[in-house]
């Protein structure tokens, strides 16, 4: 049996499964602090028999470093208590199984890159939610880098329409996620993008942005698909709007552009989930 | 022996070494229409004795799927002559030798990344001249996606010293090949950035873009490191106040950001022909 966390700042969902596209159980805790989250949840694996190994997709920002002592640890997250955390390492120890680590998004685009076939061509998750964050799948395998993606940092070009916001990011102000987030719009606007009168503006905007960053992501990598997820993204007709104002960007010049896609979840809210199984199979092959 | 040709726009690079890192001839002629420049480029191979493979670093739009009948084309290309090229094809049957093939920029992007001791983390290669272009080598292969990287066209922010201007590109205007490429240098300002006179803000334009390039590519592919060649990164102090500008771009935020770098490339103007040389050491071995 495999067990998956999706480690998340407000939840973890643990689950445990034959493979990674057979989830048979599954269990949310609250996150509080390190100490008692990390217990409980590893109770909760302990009453499920045991495991052969543990995938973990965590938010951020993590140590991938394999060569790094702390490798399997969040490392410096403004989050109260968490930095510095050796999530990987406890799970190692408390349940003695081989563990798989990687960023939350890393592991939902292994699972949307799965669901959609493995197809060629490569697949970027982004989530717009509380924060924004990306992982990619190319040639197969998830993108590290020196460290790990962080999309949600690119500076769009702002909207004719949306000059004056400051932007709510504490580094950078109006990079996509203090334009986009879900707190962006709420502190814009005063509420979600679903709650906007008929007419406004804000949903069209906040469409440019995330549009802005599906066509860098085209232009820097080629990746074909695009799967956008998160709370934000549930607005009605967000993700569809995005597709068009990407398409205008993009004026046909991209190779391989007629093959672009950019969609919602075909995983739904499982993506994370099952990535984090997908990571638990490849620990216990390593 | 291995054979190289890195294929511009302008000229045709040609070389033959034993290995990728020692070139024993080379030779460069002029690019014209294709019958003519294949040909006379086949014939400088033909005199150089029997080759093992070819490999080929081409300027594009290219096809690079191998399970297209257009593998190793470029493809719809403005350069008169060239669209629908089978330039790949050419050389395989004039040559009776395995073909590998990938864009320039990929081809200096690999031999960037071995001269850099094909340390972990990735590179990037940026060339800056008459067009933008780029490539990427991410854990230890080029960057492919669906097709190839078009970085010269995603849309930096708009210098605050530089609004009126329009753009050069044909389809996108004041994306980054329409504001910072030579030509649009030369469309602003009537000469080069190092023909500027003292104290005009074009430089610190110019490195504003390649900046919020770099910043892009940093946090969408987490890559290690951005080597930037091209004749316009020839400008004196041009890289360097890219790489301080990109530093306040990430105000300290991304994760193994201490262990980015952005350089001027390692082996000059030889990572293009060295990467195609490479290209035939992998097309030998397959």
């Amino acid at each position: 049996m495999l067990g998956g966390i999706e480690a998340g700042g407000t939840k973890f969902v643990l689950a445990v499964g034959p493979s990674p596209d057979r989830i048979a159980a599954r269990h949310t805790i609250a996150t509080r602090d390190p100490a008692t989250t990390l217990a409980e949840a590893s109770d909760w694996f302990a009453g499920r028999g045991a495991l052969s190994a543990l995938g973990i997709g965590s938010f951020g920002p993590v140590d991938l470093d394999h060569r790094s002592a702390r490798w399997g640890f969040i490392t410096n997250t403004p989050k109260p208590g968490w930095a510095d955390c050796d999530i990987a390492g406890y799970f190692g120890q408390a349940l003695g199984v081989p563990v798989g680590f990687d960023t939350d998004v890393n592991a939902a685009a292994l699972a949307e890159h799965a669901a959609a076939g493995s197809a060629d061509g490569g697949l970027a998750y982004l989530t717009i939610g509380t924060g924004i964050g990306g992982g990619m799948v190319l040639d197969g395998r998830p993108v590290h880098g020196i460290a790990h993606p962080e999309i949600g940092h690119i500076f769009p070009r702002r909207h004719a329409e949306d000059r004056e916001f400051a932007g709510t990011c504490p580094r950078h102000a109006d990079c996509l996620e203090g334009l986009a987030s879900g707190p962006a719009i709420l502190a814009r606007w005063g509420c979600s993008l679903s709650e906007l009168p008929a007419g406004h503006p804000g949903t069209a905007i906040i469409a440019d942005y995330i549009a802005q960053t599906c066509h860098t992501l085209f232009a820097c990598t080629a990746v074909a698909q695009i799967v956008i997820g998160g709370g934000v993204a549930n607005a009605p007709g967000l993700v569809e709007q995005v597709a068009l104002r990407a398409r205008e960007y993009d004026a046909g010049y991209f190779p391989g552009g007629s093959q672009h896609r950019i969609i919602r979840p075909r995983l739904g809210n499982d993506a994370g989930i099952t990535g984090a199984l997908m990571l638990a199979a490849a620990a216990r092959k390593a």
